[in-house]
């Protein structure tokens, strides 16, 4: 089975675009987790218990666990672990390293992990992405585009812009030859350059993070995201998991998940 | 003591410019390792003692550690522990990712491995450089700026070129405000673009990849590579760690430690 339908197929069944990234902050994190002394894991379990049948794809962010040193990258594997299998989980690390090192970064996430995509930054060139994709058929990587912070401008450019460096690694990178699913970061922060990527890359899988904290835009996420094989992968992170900080933070996160996936789904509804 | 002051002590006291990336691959390690259940550590080991006295800085890439999962980060985190306190570790990560989760990078790279310098990815702008140099006057962070790979070029452009992505990184960054140090990755393969760098940045500090089995030029690594304070971080990886798959790994890599730092004192000496 492809990425693509494996996200569908996953999209369908919990009738969701909803991505939610875990990335738990030592600062955030809700009340009880004081109670455990390894609190990551109960709280990602907690959160996954809660939200598993409300969303399309989990989105672990591997900052927010090597902060802690080892001791996170082991409750990242066991979060990994303990996701539904048929729920695709993005590893968000915007890797982007050269050829040798991006094999061994392949070997880790994709391989042992088994994770299903890998978040990856352009700036080195097709090196960063065929080590990772070149032969994996079942795999996805989200090459960053459009960034949603309001600072990447300066590098980026506006997506629009046929010259910028966003639309330029979006032209070149669809000549690269890959077996997996090559889609592409666009914030929903930007919403006129989502119409303008999803015109460069007419086939090709949005990851579209922004909506939630940042306040991006869900109709252009709606109305831009779909490709040829399935709906976008919209994720929200803070706005869902800190939801509340106190004992019911995982009923709370249920209620912001569920208000979320049914917003981007009333957003679907207008668009038909 | 600031970053640039440390390795400037370390570049002295070991009459060197040379970094050794430590960097373990499971197909590349020497035959004794294959004795041992967790090869990566007492491989590491065995190449700092052999090498310690010979080099200016370490440098471990964080996916041939990840390539192991959680317990490539253990070998990680114990190698950057084994590695005597003066000399400088720059854990090369080429991570980019925007404010909050770059922060949480840095508190476990900075301030809980505590490794002097990080290299980073540009891509996002300043949101991926603040956070971590922002308000810590004792590391650095070694930004991306030309990469050694032959592929780099459609993105980053000729550094040459005031119009390409890669000077526009050096020209941009050097306006954030930084208490810590910000230097530059420019591989030895661009010999020309190494000399353009050094105009655009004449007091950064420069990280400098490629002299090894890559084939990068290391007398403009020599000219143009010291900066205002110390002089440039030259690495080699492969060259040197795999001198030998026998059981005279430590040697053989001393051995080309050894010849590549003379080397490059030798072009140090021709220049004055």
């Amino acid at each position: 089975m492809t990425y693509l339908e494996k996200l569908k197929r996953a999209q369908e069944q919990h009738h969701s675009w909803l991505c939610i990234g875990l990335d738990p902050q030592p600062e955030r994190l809700p009340l009880p987790a004081f109670a455990w002394d390894e609190p990551i894991l109960p709280f990602n379990k907690a959160l996954i218990d809660a939200t598993h049948d409300l969303v399309c794809a989990y989105k672990p962010n591997l900052g927010f666990y090597l902060q802690w040193g080892a001791a996170g990258i082991i409750a990242l594997e066991r979060t990994i672990a303990y996701i539904p299998r048929h729920i695709p989980i993005i590893l968000d690390c915007k890797t982007g390293d050269i050829g040798h090192t991006q094999a061994a970064w392949a070997r880790g996430l994709l391989d042992l992990w088994q994770v299903d995509a890998v978040t990856v930054n352009p700036y080195v060139g097709a090196a960063a992405v065929l080590p990772m994709i070149g032969a994996r058929p079942d795999k996805a990587v989200y090459l960053l585009a459009r960034t949603s912070n309001p600072g990447g401008s300066p590098f980026q450019g506006d997506l629009r812009d046929p010259n910028s460096l966003s639309a330029a690694v979006i032209r070149h990178s669809q000549t690269w030859q890959v077996q997996g699913a090559l889609g592409y970061v666009v914030g929903a922060t930007h919403p006129a350059e989502l119409a303008a990527a999803r015109r460069l890359a007419p086939t090709a899988s949005f990851l579209i993070p922004g909506v939630g904290a940042q306040g991006g835009d869900l109709a252009a996420a709606v109305a831009y995201g779909p490709d040829a094989v399935a709906g976008p992968v919209i994720n929200a992170s803070r706005s869902v998991i800190y939801a509340s900080a106190q004992a019911d933070f995982a009923v709370a996160a249920r209620a912001a998940a569920l208000a979320l996936r049914d917003a981007i789904n009333r957003q679907r509804a207008n668009g038909q």
